[in-house]
């Protein structure tokens, strides 16, 4: 199939996604929707083909993943998506059905997360694919939860459960060189871990008890241990966590059961895409309440205290665990 | 030296750039500055190594233009600059020293536009280093010049000059070739050019002027020929353009004197950075006066007319000029 030019490019494929503001993708600016009251808030994370997925990843996935991971920093914000820039820089052999499928993969979820495309750029990258893109979101005027509020005694809370990703890519990797302790996982465990790398869920529907609840959140995107240690850290703050603590989904327990060194990629690997937030006591019955009214999963992994040193992470007989990286470098 | 952590590197060379909303770059996401009766804007523009600056340019020129091709879009719709998000990915052979370069020139020209820096990402490139900035700005409420609206008899003016910048990147190949053109050019104008190539000239100096007078406006980085024909499409008009009429700095004078086939350069090469935009008749010798004013050079190129066609382009004899490619394709 001939490749299209890039305005015909931008015609077909992301023109249908654009929203109010975006002038069809026919302009040099988008014009931000503005809400009374509200706050605009942006955000921008960018994702390349080697270090942030894999080059054969499917283009779908790539797209979801690319703007799901704004839409996480949102969520933890307090925010409802308002819409999206997109910048994509193509390798040199870029096919037409590898960009139909990650224009559709984009529109759903544009459409599922009702976040318009509104604008961006498309040039010819020298060397891999990369996926630039800015999401913008709205909250409460002066409500946008920061990541520098935790307060002595805060409960540290944590959503979903910790490290799948982490060892879904380790797995991926290790299962190529035939390591040991991928042939004890279980073929649907492999999966579930493979999903939850490929294709993060933006905890949104927590957005409402942040910001009715919480001192401070983040989302962890660099490894538990250190975004807790960054977060605690704001605001001079150091936590005890009993690793017993950290919540783990089915799949990671097993695995975990049969390698126990594996604990460290769990809390330091990274790509969860949970919130982690703090909570004053006063609230964190109705906290709890109110995340389980929104469906999302909260579990209490510390409590925070004042202290310069990093948090220290405790085995079930009160043994200190050594962390050598306590997060994702991406240097 | 030893590298810094990204922690480090944003805290040392970024943090100081930050602006209001920013929270010391130390949070997931920003907020953006809101004026009463105005509404925010947003552009995208990604620079990448080999496609849009050369890998031995000046790191603080490298960072410069990467901000002012988004701020030219701003100018071009008529906004006033409030900040930007820096994406950089860096590839495996950064040093300190270049960074340094890179935020000291980032700092100079975000403190000269007023246009502080808000938040970003910091990764690491398996390729080539990329740049990619969003931009915000605020226009007075629905007063947003846009590329669609060009009217039958609208004046069609250009700023400053064209073909500069491509002629100072087509030099820069060509000497390096001993192309016979580029052996008559002096020493202070392939200077001058090679400056209009590194550093684009924002003209936001003419935003009023803009929202004051016209009836659509672009900024051109794709080439004359092609950008004016893409505004001139969106509603379905054309124009003739006497080549003579295309501002032309004294330096691209001489240099067609000598090799008149560099036209094509001239008027399909891009990276001017100046503005198109189109006038009634009626608010002809106001704009002008405006743009003086404002101290910013502007001349007629052409009348719009209803038609189909892209615009014709006419020498001295009327001969109409065949433009192979009317712009930059970025595939």
């Amino acid at each position: 199939m001939a490749r299209p030019s890039e305005d015909e490019l931008i015609a077909t494929y992301f023109a249908p996604l654009a929203g109010p503001g975006a002038f069809g993708l026919r302009d040099d600016a988008a014009i931000l929707a503005q809400k009374p009251g509200h706050d605009i808030i942006a955000t921008k994370d960018m994702s390349i083909a080697g270090e942030h997925f894999f080059t054969d990843d499917p283009p779908g996935a790539v797209a979801r993943k690319a703007l799901r991971v704004n839409l996480s920093d949102l969520a933890a914000k307090g925010a409802e998506p308002s819409g999206f820039l997109l910048g994509l820089a193509l390798p040199e052999d870029w096919t037409v059905h590898w960009l139909a499928g990650f224009a559709q993969g984009l529109g759903a979820d544009a459409a599922a997360y009702k976040c318009p495309l509104l604008g961006g750029d498309t040039v010819k990258s020298p060397g891999l694919l990369i996926v630039s893109i800015t999401a913008f979101g709205t909250v409460p005027a002066q409500k946008m939860v920061l990541r520098a509020g935790v307060a002595a005694g805060d409960r540290i809370y944590a959503t979903g459960t910790i490290g799948d990703a982490a060892l879904g890519l380790r797995y991926r990797v290790d299962a190529s060189h035939d390591s040991q302790w991928t042939k004890c996982v279980a073929q649907a465990d492999a999966a579930y871990l493979a999903g939850r790398a490929l294709l993060p869920e933006p905890r949104l529907a927590l957005r409402e008890a942040l910001r009715a609840h919480a001192h401070a959140a983040m989302d962890i995107s660099d490894g538990f241990a250190g975004d807790l240690a960054k977060m605690l850290g704001l605001t001079g703050m150091t936590a005890e966590v009993e690793t017993a603590d950290v919540p783990l989904s089915k799949a990671a327990r097993k695995i975990l059961h049969e390698a126990p060194s594996l604990l460290e990629t769990i809390l330091t690997g990274g790509d969860d895409y949970e919130i982690l937030c703090s909570v004053p006591p006063s609230h964190s019955a109705a906290f709890e309440a109110d995340a389980a009214a929104a469906g999302i999963l909260v579990r209490p992994v510390a409590t925070a205290m004042p202290g310069s040193a990093p948090p220290v992470f405790k085995d079930t007989e009160g043994r200190s665990l050594a962390v050598a990286r306590p997060s994702f470098q991406h240097f």
